[in-house]
């Protein structure tokens, strides 16, 4: 997540220097190509431009309100995992009678879903993280990674001791439903964070929005060479470049769980429900919270 | 589900060569009209394809905003599928308790569980997918078969053995209610996939553009034919390919469980779930995840 | 609901041809005043008709719009019927003891709820449609007949009849909780289909559209016909008959419970549930679906 | 609510005259200006309107979108208050067991919930509307006015009289928690009612429109009156006619609870949930719907 | 939340003077490197402020709609709390039977959850705000202000109230469940409200609006100083100041936490709570609810 209001230009630049080059390059292919072939033949018309333009205001337009979209979908869905997790923990610990037995169980649980959160955000990122493992009990994580889907295998340890726990009627009926009611919460977020991570966004929209802009620029250029001679590259490319950079800025929404500095800040996100949750456990060394990188992003 | 970024050429010219002969004729009768019968009469006047343009900019953009949400809906319901089939088998392993009786109906009704997925795939896809029979009872199967709705008839057994569960005191009240929440989940799920792809997309919208595209074409090259001679018939094909493949792009979307590749990978979801499930059970063999074909696209 | 991709030209015409009327003689009326009254004083200004057809672009976008939104949410409401109706017969049949006291309650209450369904349909349609009366005790029916609300009535009977089952134990309360949440939502989708049936979409929208829409094609036809002559009532009437066959369209749509080829096919969609809850039952002669209309509608 | 589809020019010249006086002095303004002023130093371009319009399209589209959202959210509002009275109606009347004592308390209840209705209605209309007081008892009409939220004080009650029955043991646990359901539900209603009604469209979007439009009016007259002359006027006002109705019938529905014919027919719906209300009771001496004025409007 | 409908000039020009500024020198630097170095050489094509009034159109639409939702969203969570509290009041007040200790529970429960608003508040608005404490047991407030999240920890104490409620039989699994559900309701809402503080909007949005509505401002002043002259500096200003005012309109809901006039009016809202609270806890000097400022805004 970005978090200065005046974009680097370093960062524009790298983000779309080789689409520049492509659209410099064809504007000057446009101005010599009218210069030389097409000037004493026929004027091209202005309205081809024109047009183009409002089916590339379209396509753009989908394209950044679906990528936002999603991406505000995927903050949503962290946040759910923000709430449900402290109102997880806060019915575990207000609800289970202490004991010494209960308070472990409680705290194991508690652990358990720091790792559960750890583990999910490793693999949205397609990162290795080993953090889960440090609140993974060792002969507990050697069975679960025996899982394709570590999270999930996780959550099912979760049912196996609030069955314990119900069982042995430290938890009544009605605090059983509560309590699970969370782990089916989980499963939702969870599997919502897949849907968004494994969904590809439908490729023709983008495929098809960059073959249009390179249509509009050409004929812009083609056109505007007519009034402004030579000028008409530079002109051609800064237009282009208004519509490229917006396209590139909805595109890099469309990932939010992608490890960039558009995405949601998942590192921020877990670790402040790991400090939360810690401090409920009444645990007095919580880890600090993640800082900015260089004041301008947070990860 | 497309992965590929750059769309082959020939899958394009395949989805359009016949839309594409169309317009080509239309430009060319437009270009001898107005060359032949209409310029020693009149100009025609600019502001009719401006017009039109927008016109159609409001019906394509409509027709792919609808179709998207379809899509998208279409896919919220099938990742809500994947959550629920998870919470489902989980509640089951994890809140039954183990005994030889226990293990083997919450085995069968996790089976039966995947049977349903596969029969709403097969009807959803309106294929033959004879996947499921492997995880029926040969005489269940037979009851269920007499059913016009599969799917229907086999939440319809889910809970009779839930019942049973119930009865025998293995499952209480709180337990029983948490899961066959989920048989009433599947029930939405279904019956929204089937809303989906029952619900013919009005008819009327996609004909009037189709309409509107043919007229625009034709009032865009007798206009710009004013400036540029023959050479309007190019790009009268050029435009009417910019607005054409758009409004086919929304359309291919618009039937989501189709069995193309624009369409949601159903076979991947179902794989996913079956071999999540599988996992849970415990057991080792598990099929293989669906695999992209060509690396392109994964149905 | 259409079903054809091509909507025929007789359709089309018999929608629009007094507003056809209404159009070509304003044209020729604007053809006619430009050449007696106006050319000889001033031109008209092209930028008029450019900014009314952005105002009727707004307009007739948003009628769209909100038809759609209207017809699709009545979709949804009808396609949630069917999904609790069929968790309705299920929890009855599954949770229900069998015994002949209690399936006679069970089929009862499965009956009633057809009755319920086809009533709510003829109260939408505005149509007197009696088939509900074969689904209901001949006493029930006149007990019921005294309600001004027949299908709010038939949901009364369905709770005195889950109290008779709640009482008698042969329910308990977490099962009498899951079967009275449905008849909750039956009220919810019932309430919500009124809604949308008596909220009339505001009127001042489709008034000013087409008060704008023929302001434009009459500054149109004026401004066209200083090119194109006598030619302009041909044009004028083609781009109106554009936005007004949208126009159209969208408000075909805003009635989603209106008997006619563009509404929600509520004859289809109950038939279906009818058919699901007698198989249910395991009654073996159910009715024929509804069949598509020449192949070109369903009702 | 307006009901008939050709508004009166009456209605509408009333709603919009002194806009139409300050439209017409300042297109006579512009026009006058124009023609001793700038005639002779410059012309003016025709993209200055071109470009306002742009600007004016977006904020007067964007205000009716969020008028409507408003507007159709509290209809909704409304529509579930219907829903959850029928059901709260429901459950009273089938699972409280029939005796003396009950009955009263039941007929109490649903009268209570009457005056609820009426309550609200009068604080959102911002009426005096002493109908409310019929469905009270005297001293507890008295204890409820001592809050400055009467329908919340009213909500407050009749969680007292649900757990009398829950108590003394009529009403079971199960019985309980969908009753209180409902009353949950009312305080939702409620809330979101008094949210609509409380929160003021930010007013800079109604302003900024206002002072955009007659920028656009004069700018517009300046441009047309170099080729209509004093026509332009007229066409200016013409014009400006169009925005700024449409401007003024979204902000008609931004306020969806006031007392005039755009708003919610409050008066109409509350009268419909007594009526069936009252028949559930089994009473037959029940109030009259809520007729049209003049077949015109219902409030 | 501004509550006038005539902003006050001052207002505005406090809000955009240093952009006019940059405006006006841009102006003046188009005019005369038009004037002085483009004149002689080419003329500026008007399609180029066109089409560059179009990107922005998009731009700045985008950004409105979406601060617009952040604001909209905002003030439902907080409608949310209103509810809720009153229902959390309301099943305290009603269904925990009357006796000495009891009351002491309640109230104290309901003066914690007036605590929990306070600070909630505090920390949206970021200011320092310690009304919270009035409602603290002192003891109590120690223990909180050791957590990083105090509203969390609040919440967290209110869990072992209820639980002491619970385990001492006054109150049973049915109402525990009821009570809780709003505990984890505010979990949500307090969650939801974090989310949309601590995220902020993709600043690539807003930073290149202001990048495009400058190049459009220089463009357009090229384009129309072609025609107007020394006139075009005023124009160009006047349309930017359109473009530039819409922005910042939108980007002042998109905190809508903020403290200043355009945010949700956190304080009124709070004292409302606060008021229906302790009216339905039956004391009788509440404080006053909080006034409009200058009868212009609320905070």
């Amino acid at each position: 997540m970005l978090l200065v209001n005046n974009i680097r230009l370093s960062r524009i630049v790298r983000n779309t220097w080789h689409v520049d080059l492509i659209m410099i390059a064809s504007c000057m292919g446009a101005y010599f190509i009218r210069e030389y072939l097409i000037a004493h033949h026929f004027s091209v018309p202005t309205i081809i431009p024109t047009v183009l333009g409002t089916a590339i205001a379209f396509f753009i337009g989908f394209n950044n309100n679906q990528a936002y979209d999603r991406w505000w979908e995927a903050r949503k869905v962290w946040g759910g995992l923000v709430n449900d997790s402290r109102s997880f923990a806060r019915s575990l610990i207000g609800y289970v009678p202490q004991s010494d037995e209960n308070n472990a169980i409680v705290q194991r649980m508690i652990y358990r879903h720091i790792a559960f959160l750890y583990a999910l955000k490793a693999s949205l990122r397609g990162t290795v993280d080993l953090i889960y493992v440090k609140y993974l009990d060792e002969a507990e994580r050697i069975e679960i990674e025996k899982h394709s889907n570590l999270h999930n295998a996780i959550l099912l340890k979760q049912s196996e001791d609030l069955e314990k726990l119900s069982r042995s009627g430290q938890v009544d009926g009605f605090k059983f439903i509560q309590i699970n009611e969370m782990l089916v919460r989980f499963s939702d977020q969870m599997g919502m964070s897949e849907r968004i991570k494994n969904t590809v966004f439908p490729t023709t929209y983008s495929y098809l929005t960059k073959v249009f802009i390179w249509l509009f620029v050409v004929s812009f250029t083609l056109v505007i060479s007519q009034e402004m001679g030579v000028w008409s590259i530079f002109m051609g490319w800064i237009i282009g470049f208004v519509f490229v950079s917006t396209q590139i800025n909805g595109m890099n929404l469309v990932d939010p769980f992608e490890n960039n500095v558009a995405g949601i800040p998942l590192n921020q996100i877990t670790r402040t429900i790991e400090i939360n949750l810690l401090q409920m456990l009444g645990e007095e060394n919580t880890p600090p919270p993640v800082m900015p990188i260089n004041e301008e992003y947070v990860l």
